[in-house]
């Protein structure tokens, strides 16, 4: 009987297996893909583009047993050789070349230049050949800061008591859902596709007490903006027995807390590949939303033109306010105005115009919604009444509140903008791995 | 200016928190939703359902200053009374009720009892009141160990270097798609819901070497049988620089093994809750297709029908086989044939009827795919071409290989089946959240 018994350990060396040991003088196996080729003559520079990072091998003439015309660009090769320590390689080591083995060859060379430094193409270009495109260093790690940011929030999460759920996707069409919703055929049943887990996570609340989701959501949005996607990655929580919508807040301040330095331990490369200062998350200032309205038109001169919501402009000002007065990167905009938000928000028991809510404004960009939500089932029916809401479809939402739910809230944070911020980057395109927009259905 | 600086220790003690102190004698305060009430006369038990488990509080007339009709199950409240250990009582302790403060109400009482040890609804009832019914202790332990399994998967694969993606659900209607594809309409043009995020793995081993993805599939299979889903979580990943198929059978070996740790660690109480024996991951036999095939006909003597494809009753008995022989809890069948594996399955060069691949059966059900993948450009075009295909469509993933592309291979593992055969249930929507099937799309 022939057994596998679990991971088995292989002849070739990884960029950290070689940083980890004291390889100096001793012949290794490598592989990799050959990302570019400097020939200098009687040497050439073969740089491997591994998982970990760049990895030189030099070619000297004459103390190989290959020719140097085996070599070339985009094969993936597996390659023997002397290490030697050399400053001015990648991580400081390079591979003397003494035989090669080509893996697989390529059909045609690359589109454009993946191995300079910063890719010379528009976005679209970028986009149309997205998986081409992220073979450039610095686009691949801009996805492996945007891996840290979510297996941060999980991890941060997990240890916080929360449980991970999977909710469905495709659901039967429901009250809440407005006009920003992709429809299907569901066995010719009328369905549609989650805009956010709002109603799971609320029902799963009831259950578990704290869960989390990182999942797609989908909006048919006709926006069409540096900012808005029609399907990306939400990083939902929602957690029971808050003593108000400030426990959210610091729940999500010790998310990013958390994020930041499992980013500055595990993902340093990255964040010096991207060029990235991880903004302050040691106290995050807290203002009202009318307060903070009043306080940006005052200080930069604009007149407020809508009271009850914040227009991007307003947003970015205040932003640069706090950066400005306090030195912020964050800033948690609160009491958000009752008729701007969905009916399960928690009205303000002080002013029921104003909700227990807030938004996370991120260098002046919003990056989170959140708040309290209403707990009671007849405090709940009854907005929906007032809103002029019918029930139908919603039954099993409004069953958690008719057997009892704790007080709970929750936020929603779109890691694709996050990491936009994160990175600086100014369109969410440039963070998210495959984009779907108005235009943008492929690949 | 006000901030917020992390998460705030709460006054509330969780259980874990009363377990690892020596509170015993000691006033605390906890909060929990009133699961069961049983009085006794003088005394009664107020059971609290918390995240960690539950919580025996004690009601002792004339000890409390409030009476004991405040007291009604479904309510959520907080307490505050005196630690005493316990042994009859869950946990081995008990608080001594001193004082309450009723966080919510219910308006009606429970549906059906979620307070019995075993829920005593029929399938259909627990699903059409999913929220509730998880409020049943061992319902809701299923979705702790199905977090458990999703975060082993994620947790190993980032130490063996993988990297995580988030691809798009939605996308154009591609050459390979079938019959088997939900249709939508994407701002009017038609687009389907990813049935596999194949293509985009496979794009990405490109980049990143070593990618995997937790996220939802959709199959708009008319199936309707006890182990389909037509919406499901993929445990995904794919792999670069293999040498053979057999280093993706020995990841996912690694993976359970890690799974099967994680568990025995994080996730105790819930194994005892749901009464499971772990599977024995050390070491997993391995048969080809056509032997295996061979060896359950001539075994149980059963006639051989279809020589292409295993019948799940076949499936079952390869599962017994195993466990008879060799006291295996999975076997690897490898070795599918060609013509019922996709176009880019690495066909056998010793026998091109039969493809690099295999499928991981666990008590005799398949919860794996997986293979080498074809990683040239010519002999994948060629494969296409044979079967008739059309490259339209295809021109990014097709991009990949035209590029270059290291071998490279697989696999998917359907996270609501592996929880079905480790909990030993045995239909799927049993450790499904919120199942979709035929007839079910709702809650």
């Amino acid at each position: 009987m022939e057994y596998v018994t679990g991971v088995e350990k292989k002849e070739t060396i990884e960029i950290s297996g070689l940083l980890a040991g004291d390889f100096a003088g001793k012949k290794v196996k490598v592989n990799g893909a050959v990302h570019t080729v400097r020939d200098m003559g009687d040497v050439a520079f073969v740089i491997l583009r591994k998982r970990e990072g760049l990895l030189q091998c030099v070619f000297e003439k004459g103390k190989t047993d290959f020719d140097f015309k085996e070599i070339r660009e985009a094969q993936t090769i597996e390659a023997v050789g002397i290490v030697k320590t050399e400053e001015r390689a990648p991580d400081g080591i390079e591979i003397r070349l003494e035989s090669i083995r080509v893996l697989s060859e390529p059909a045609a060379q690359m589109p454009f230049a993946v191995s300079k430094w910063k890719l010379q193409t528009t976005l679209e270009t970028n986009l149309d050949n997205r998986a081409i495109a992220l073979r450039n260093i610095r686009e691949r790690a801009k996805f492996r800061i945007q891996e840290g940011i979510a297996r941060g929030f999980r991890d941060f999460l997990y240890g916080e008591g929360f449980t991970e759920i999977h909710t469905p996707k495709i659901g039967a069409r429901s009250a809440e859902g407005g006009a920003n919703l992709f429809r299907l055929d569901y066995f010719h049943r009328p369905a549609v596709l989650q805009q956010s887990p709002q109603f799971y996570k609320q029902m799963m609340a009831g259950v578990f007490d704290r869960v989390f989701e990182t999942a797609p959501v989908f909006r048919a949005e006709k926006h069409n903006t540096k900012r808005h996607l029609n399907e990306y990655t939400s990083l939902d929580f929602e957690m029971s027995y808050i003593d108000g919508f400030r426990d959210i807040m610091a729940m999500e301040t010790g998310f990013l807390q958390y994020m930041k330095k499992l980013l500055e331990q595990e993902y340093a490369k990255e964040l010096r590949l991207c060029n990235v200062t991880l903004p302050d998350t040691e106290k995050i200032p807290v203002v009202r939303f009318d307060k903070a309205k009043q306080m940006v038109a005052e200080k930069y001169d604009r007149a407020i033109r809508n009271p009850y919501d914040l227009e991007p402009e307003e947003e970015t000002l205040i932003g640069r306010y706090f950066k400005e007065e306090c030195g912020a990167d964050f800033v948690f905009v609160t009491h958000y105005p009752s008729k701007k938000r969905p009916f399960y928000a928690m009205d303000d028991p002080d002013d029921a115009t104003y909700t227990l809510s807030f938004d996370l404004l991120y260098h002046g960009m919003e990056i989170t919604t959140g708040g309290q939500r209403i707990h009671d089932y007849g405090q709940l029916t009854k907005k929906m009444a007032q809103r002029g809401m019918t029930t139908e479809g919603m039954e099993q939402y409004l069953a958690i509140f008719r057997h009892g739910m704790p007080p709970h809230g929750g936020l929603g944070i779109g890691l694709e903008r996050l990491t936009m911020k994160l990175i600086g980057e100014d369109n969410v395109r440039e963070t998210t791995l495959f984009p779907r927009d108005l235009s943008r259905l492929t690949p």
